[in-house]
């Protein structure tokens, strides 16, 4: 049984991500995926809740079948201790899926096998443009799985994330 | 589809806990469980890591057929933001299932259902207990279940609990 | 007896703040006025300390006649916690006065009535400007109260402003 | 004008605070009262919030007619940064108002003042004794000041450490 | 070159820590020597600042015409990271003196050789004796190297410990 | 015996601050060389270790024969506090060498004696600048001490470097 290791911040989940699962899911018996940056939420680089990302990530990978786990793991801020810091907190993985080179050297070192995510189109399915399009106030279902708008919509997500810039543009305060 | 929430730190997960998510599964159609103090491990309280719960968790709810989410949550040390830590981390819940007074009064106030837990004979089966009987050589593989078990020898549970109880006896040091 | 919840860094205070101060002390008995960031200081966009603040703001409030509460609170990094987290620090209050739209729904959401602060002219009177102002050598004095001006003269705010811009500029280096 | 800052955890507030206080508010003109450990609350050695201590505080002193700041400060985990931790936090202050030895020669050390606080029956009158008979069903309201009483009320603060000594006595888990 | 590596809190260095860098001194050509628990001070089981107990290391290895790097290093709080922490910050080392059954299992897993340290009277020659002798009163001087008496000397080590005896015997409070 | 203070952040340390240290080991009887930002690692800005530095500091003060202490320290990430803080972990000393008008100003108020650092090329030598001429595949060993370019060679530093510029250029997420 063999598992493999998959990183994101998943703000939010797009369709480049369940490209990703769905390979990964056919060469590897098991998922792990973490949910990157976890603490963070209400900004607007990292506009929801790992509550809201875990709730994305499970309905997306269980409807393609995939065997899963979603963990979410804060941000630590000591690069050099990332490696340890994801080992002590998610279940044992064999083999790091990812096309981030640090990545990649990190785990490498560290004595795990490594293998590429499949490719997309990163222009369009990155959780910045999709960010973007909401923003704007453009097609932005059609970025990501359904499951992923259900959440979104339920959570007033593109709600959110135009007050969250408007206040970028404008305003000096708290939070 | 209902959701419950149960909060442990499970060092080790033994029968009582499966007792209780046995009780629970049939009540409720899935189980978010809590890793508690999930930056915690390698200490006498504390032996196991996260990561090695997650294990012990999984593999015991996976026999019973139970519906679960299993998610490590970190201390906050600000018990006035309990509620909300936990609430922007796991999956959504309906109902709380807890015997802990002050946890179902937290709860209670946010506005959640308090359901107890069931009943197990606390004075053989708790972490505490566990841990003794590790300590001095006894029958513990009688106290958890098989899956608990196998994780435990696996990462060489028994040798580390004995090692931090030499330390805490007599030892001034790092770490 | 209403009290209202008004958020700010004031770095510096300044007279567009009093404004919202003397509007919202006529509308509410108390106003309960945090100093958000309170740990930040020394820094460009920061350069005061909690303590220089608190001595801004008090003065102000008192010449006013508003009765008030001035309370530090440090970024929690966390904003799903941010309401729980003031509400522990802070005395009770009823409603928030803020035209932060983020800051209005989370508080609202947490079952607080909310209400606008009144306006003024956010262009010259808001915190960037003024020390965009003292940076350059401008007629600063003219858009804070006298009893900021006073503060700043004590502690050599100015001079600290300055030094910290030319750190920005061109330095490497510690702190 | 010479302002006397006091320290303490409030939890809660005693009629011994309420002995010092008056002193000191005949011997200086203003106090800064901190609220120590203000990131705690909801355990036995802390039940109430900062909030809640707030409250309490600004009560009493109203009453006695003392011109006070009350401001919550938390703990640093940094014994040798202690000073300069209240001074940023804090309105500025002229004299330390303590029999603490340490607190006395940390603060006397940063080129403060320091005048010893009025004596009465610490064994009666401490947070701990109140505590503890709260916790036993006892006349606790004879022991604190009657707006202490009535913020404790309106919290159900007794019924709170009740639930949580029954958690110290038998319980392991969250939070 | 072969570097050893040796942890400790050093509160205070004592004949016993003294007997151990000879020793290893000895064996090794270059000691790595770590002020554990760096962050801590003014309490009763950590009195000294990590800058006082750099000077009496330094002072102490420099008589014996040890070659050494005394480095400071704070508590991660997370055992799981221990090994990583410190390889982020100290020099790079190639073996771990210590006879602490936890750390020789920790590094050696990290793949450190593991050298055990020399024997001492244990009972006579620790930090917990040391700073009891100076509570009471006794002749502490004869359990350390000069140096080490001298550096307790001129930050007033012994009064300071005294205080924070009589801290711990009765008072409640900050810091 | 006089002791001078000098911090940094050495990402990497390159002749500037070589021919800082020179100039400093003529007038000073002993050098505090303070690692700031010790707890960054594998950033673009930041991207070795405290130990690399460490290393890197170290042969280079060794070779100009001058005693020194290297010490890393953390970011405290309150300015107020700097001075406090790196007292409480560095040992003693008598005189700031920097040139920072900041740095000079805080430690100047806290009774040290401040001397400017010697002058050099910024444009040339800044870390910046270093970094830059790697990740372009310049001459970059020109810039920095020997004993620097042999620490870099052996921990593939250059290679890191480019990696990084790699993902800070296209990529989104983890670490």
């Amino acid at each position: 049984m063999t598992r493999a290791l998959i990183l994101g911040r998943f703000q939010p989940c797009h369709k480049g991500h369940e490209h990703v699962f769905a390979d990964a899911g056919q060469r590897f018996d098991e998922l792990v995926v973490v949910i990157g940056s976890s603490q963070e939420s209400h900004t607007l680089t990292n506009p929801f809740t790992a509550s809201e990302r875990y709730e994305m990530l499970h309905a997306v990978l269980r409807r393609r079948g995939i065997e899963h786990h979603v963990v979410p793991v804060p941000d630590i801020g000591r690069n050099a201790l990332w490696v340890s810091h994801v080992e002590a907190l998610v279940p044992r993985f064999d083999v790091l899926v990812s096309n981030n080179p640090l990545t990649q050297q990190l785990f490498a070192e560290a004595g795990y096998k490594v293998a590429p995510s499949s490719l997309f189109d990163r222009k369009t399915y990155s959780g910045t443009n999709v960010r973007k399009v909401i923003m704007e106030g453009g097609a932005w279902e059609a970025l990501v799985p359904p499951e992923v708008a259900a959440v979104v919509e339920q959570v007033k997500g593109a709600e959110r994330i135009r007050k969250l810039a408007r206040i970028a543009e404008g305003f000096e305060g708290a939070p």
